[in-house]
């Protein structure tokens, strides 16, 4: 009964979509760009035949929409939106992907699937342009307050709120992208892993057990700036050796625990001369685990560590909590599911945490069951044009996701999804 | 036979120098600025009555000439320019003892002292404005070639070579100040010693031995900038990290020796935001010790510790050098009257090297004999408003320095200086 999937026309859409939306420097859909808007029309016309109705949602996510004989619906999604230079396969892979699966349950089924089955390309995953990402995932779960977000800018100056407005989105109404959340009884997405893990063990897919929780901090040490060339070396309150101990006294406590990360991506001199003993040092620090304890033991340590080290160099320190979120675990269930489809497709299932944060996340945490699949990525390479995935890895992909959401169907058709 | 010098009128002309020069933020002396020139021209005031005659040399240097019974001349000089929002101390404390020790001789030999006596005010000296320090000096000693410089822009964009010319300097010309070497026997400077070494030992005056040679360089770490979620501790090749080691090791390397010092000052990290491991970081080094063997010494294996750090981190080292000068040590034996002067008037003298350079780098760099003598700064603090130096630190200071120009000058009369 069942008409697979073909991956090579994935492939064949997601090269497509590059030639339209990309240049020499890579992948240019920057969320609420005229590109942007180019390429979700050439996504409307890749909908032409199918026996779908489509609409944008209040805070501009795209719906498509395959009813099916029961309303509770499997929910399929990415983002074709991507960072400025970015690369071909981050986002549109899970758009493409789900939209294959959703010709070939529509194939398959002559046009009405038992359960009801929503393709959805959320607006604005990447945030590249206003710095808030899941934006229309966030809307839809609810957790989107738009008083800290309207008057964002961008590079440009234009605000985020003008910037809906000429994608007509009113910016009062995006809340009501929440309505979406109706009859949804389940979440799968596809997506290049940006990491080096599975290239590292030689597999071509994952079962992404969840988002990992960050920490975000900006950490500032205060010492005392003083003349380079008069100030012996015994009186110094050099703030840049407090920061630079601190530098590498992330690295043990992240590495006590397996899956965990802890950077330092960010250090600032103040003067910042070459002949002043710097007398203040800007530094962020952002943790991530999945295991929200780990990740509360691992921030105490930091804190505790810059203390000391303050301490140790005549310097105060200051912490301000850039941003955070909890870890959001992926529904177990789903994870089983996921599992099987990845050993029946690859044979072999590797389980791992996302480092990075997804559209999947927001979903997780609206309450609806979740999970991920990666593919991996050559080099760990994401967010700019070199970012690629071997065919056969992606042909892999592309089947392992059909057979998850066959899997899914089953089990939300069955009821057992709540 | 030896009329005192008065050092309350020192102190009074530095508070009619601040008066006039000065804001709420400090001392606004800067080079070629109108400030600057209203303080040479309240300086020009001050030599009324006096039997001296005054010019100003090709590179702006402006010279108060006492002639004497011999044309052999002993050099006292210093420099009214400040930094923006400077101290009241820095530079102008040595014109005026200067111009104290001037009157003294002029009052004490009745205009007709048995050497010339010459005081200078060095222009330029801070290079705060166009980035040349020594400007003045440097002119003076030949050392100075404008081609580098001539292009020079401050903040606003005005040129140097415009700058001057405002200030009727002419750029082609300012080598002809070299003429003012002619006859210089001696050249001696008060100046605040702008560091704590002195107040931590509870001492108002100190010998200084010289100034410190500089290694000054621009030294880049290259690793792989990465995903801060996505990418496991283990496989990161954080530039940062290379850095930061390298922050720590080089004071081990400077404490090894007891006047050096080795700095920091500067890290940027690239790209340089909270979520991404850094790609590359630029840092400066700079190394200062009075012995050019211990300073290369310091050098190398500072580049050897730098190289170790890059690979042990998987990220390659770049070394570029910005600047350096060699060690400048001064005259023997005008340390030894220096030494004198100061254990005559305060009872006990201290030596020191000076880790700043000083207009007296360049004169001794000409091959004239130079000295310094270096009162002490409270807090160790310059080049801001809260510079400061106890009075009876001062008057010492004027004291000790009458006495040092008179053995000098005894020095140079009896036709010992060469």
């Amino acid at each position: 009964m069942c008409v697979p999937v073909n991956p090579l026309r994935v492939i064949s859409d997601l090269k497509e979509l590059r030639a339209l939306t990309g240049d020499t420097k890579g992948a240019q859909r920057l969320a609420w760009s005229a590109v942007w808007l180019e390429a979700r029309e050439w996504f409307q016309g890749k909908l032409k035949g199918l026996p779908a109705e489509h609409h944008y949602d209040a805070a501009g996510s795209s719906w498509t929409t395959l009813r099916g004989e029961s309303e509770r619906a499997l929910l399929l999604g990415s983002h074709l939106d991507s960072v400025p230079n970015g690369g071909w396969l981050d986002g549109c892979l899970g758009v493409l992907a789900g939209l294959e699966v959703l010709r070939s349950a529509a194939e398959d089924f002559h046009g009405s699937p038992p359960v009801t089955i929503r393709l959805v390309d959320w607006a604005d995953e990447e945030g590249a342009r206003f710095g808030r990402s899941l934006f229309g995932s966030s809307a839809f779960a609810g957790s989107h307050t738009i008083e800290a977000d309207r008057g964002r800018t961008d590079r440009d100056g234009v605000r985020l709120e003008d910037a809906l407005r000429s994608c007509e989105i009113d910016v009062e109404r995006i809340g009501d992208a929440g309505a979406e959340r109706k009859n949804a009884a389940a979440y799968l997405e596809l997506h290049i892993e940006q990491g080096p893990v599975l290239e590292a063990r030689g597999l071509p897919l994952g079962v992404v057990l969840g988002t990992k929780g960050v920490e975000r901090h900006a950490i500032t040490f205060h010492g005392q700036e003083a003349h380079s060339g008069s100030t012996p070396m015994a009186v110094r309150r050099d703030a840049l050796a407090a920061a630079a101990k601190l530098a590498l006294e992330i690295r043990p406590i992240a590495r006590k625990h397996s899956d965990a990360v802890a950077t330092m991506g960010s250090v600032k001199t103040f003067p910042g001369i070459v002949t002043a003993v710097v007398g203040r040092c800007e530094t962020t620090l952002d943790m991530r685990d999945l295991d929200a304890g780990v990740l509360a033991e691992m921030l105490a340590e930091a804190r505790a560590a810059s203390e000391r080290f303050a301490k140790e160099e005549g310097c105060s320190v200051e912490w301000s909590r850039i941003w955070s979120i909890e870890p959001i675990p992926f529904d177990s269930r789903l994870i089983g599911f996921c599992e099987e489809a990845v050993r029946e497709t690859a044979g072999v299932a590797h389980r791992l945490p996302s480092g990075p944060l997804h559209d999947a996340a927001e979903v997780a945490r609206a309450g609806i069951p979740t999970v991920m699949m990666f593919t991996q990525s050559l080099g760990g390479l994401s967010h700019n044009k070199a970012e690629d995935t071997k065919v056969e890895d992606l042909t892999l992909a592309v089947e392992a996701f059909e057979r998850l959401a066959r899997k899914t169907m089953r089990w939300v058709g069955d009821g057992v999804a709540s």
